[in-house]
């Protein structure tokens, strides 16, 4: 028997991995990232088949990982947690470094970064777990903690996006009892939900310019959810 | 360029993999645990290629994963973490179950289990990564939170062994600069060590059956480190 909260004990980071090269990056941000050997030192990331990252880097042969920090901006992790790059360029407006190998290096919220050269793509199912030898790495902010997946989750109230590993059907969670005068609002682009219940303000009262904590998605993309 | 330091801001739990049967079981510690793929739901776990362990998962095609709680006793992390299932029984002694595959899965200091049937074996260098397809998964202790990496670090100051996939030559460090009139002992187990520097007890004044707060290890197996 699978009792599927028990992958929420599994600890991760967060991070934006990217590749590409100045005429076209893109990346996404991943909690699959991970030193898989000691010497030389190699890291798997991996990437849903459908990401566009996922072709940039099967493409150039080299990826990025940026170290987002505790308090990275819902802006930062809207664009590259919950948007595709087919639809926009994610660098523009960015923070951007190029790289030896020429992938793009996102500074913006990160507290270190590494970048890596592709030595092999193994093929996992939903996923293509990609695994690089790493060829550069530095600390960009000492002073500040890494995302964890489990506080991004359980302080910032987020959910794993329909591509991500992590994924987890909600039918598949234990449901947990609601109070039926409250209501509930969920974001279009992150799936984030504004619980009344939780909340001091209601949903409607909240200023017009009010976004999505999570993402960033404006008030208006919000859906109420019809509670049965 | 690598700056080392950088590893150390990649986010990881610890966690016990075993494999084996009733007969002839062991296991060791992990911190490269991680879903890869989300339907059906796969995970990787590295594996250092001497292992004993890397031996019976390939022979048993299953293996089994416990994720360990913050506060793990030393001698639960000392036996699974720093000895050979080569020279002893680690299941001896130890809250053991068997999974459906008849791996062993070790409940002592552990919040929640999962089980899986071994579905591939990469190769990357110095480890062997198990692609598993989980089959089993369940919480046993849910107020407790999954001890990290960081946290056995920072606050426990354990090192990775050498078997690890995160191992870092302590020469490639930067070297902090020391009290010439302190002295530092190393554990001769797990590298953990004790430095007058920042305790308040010479070693020599701490009680006999003082053991290493990381794995247990006699004080009488600590070693003088030599400052030049």
């Amino acid at each position: 028997m699978i009792n599927f909260e028990t992958l929420f004990k599994i600890t991760y980071g967060l991070y934006i991995v990217c590749s590409g090269d100045k005429n076209k990056g893109n990346g996404f941000i991943s909690n699959t990232v991970f030193q898989v050997s000691s010497e030389p030192v190699w890291f798997a990331a991996c990437c849903n088949k459908n990401n566009y990252t996922a072709e940039l880097i099967s493409k150039t042969g080299a990826f990025s990982i940026s170290v987002l920090e505790e308090n990275s901006s819902a802006e930062t992790v809207g664009k590259f947690g919950y948007k595709s790059g087919r639809e926009l360029d994610k660098m523009a407006g960015m923070q951007v470094q190029y790289g030896d190998t020429g992938v793009p290096i996102v500074l913006n919220d990160s507290i270190a970064y590494l970048e890596f050269r592709l030595v092999r793509t193994v093929d996992v199912g939903t996923h293509l777990m990609f695994i690089g030898e790493l060829i550069n790495a530095e600390i960009i902010d000492d002073s500040k903690d890494p995302l964890t997946y489990q506080y991004y989750r359980q302080v910032r109230k987020g959910l794993s996006p329909k591509n991500a590993p992590t994924y987890i059907d909600q039918s598949k969670l234990e449901k947990k009892t609601v109070n039926p005068l409250s209501k509930k609002y969920k974001c279009s682009s992150c799936g984030y939900v504004y619980d009344e219940a939780t909340e001091s303000i209601k949903f409607d009262d909240l200023p017009d310019d009010w976004i999505c904590p999570v993402c960033g998605t404006d008030k208006s993309d919000f859906i109420e959810i019809q509670q049965s």
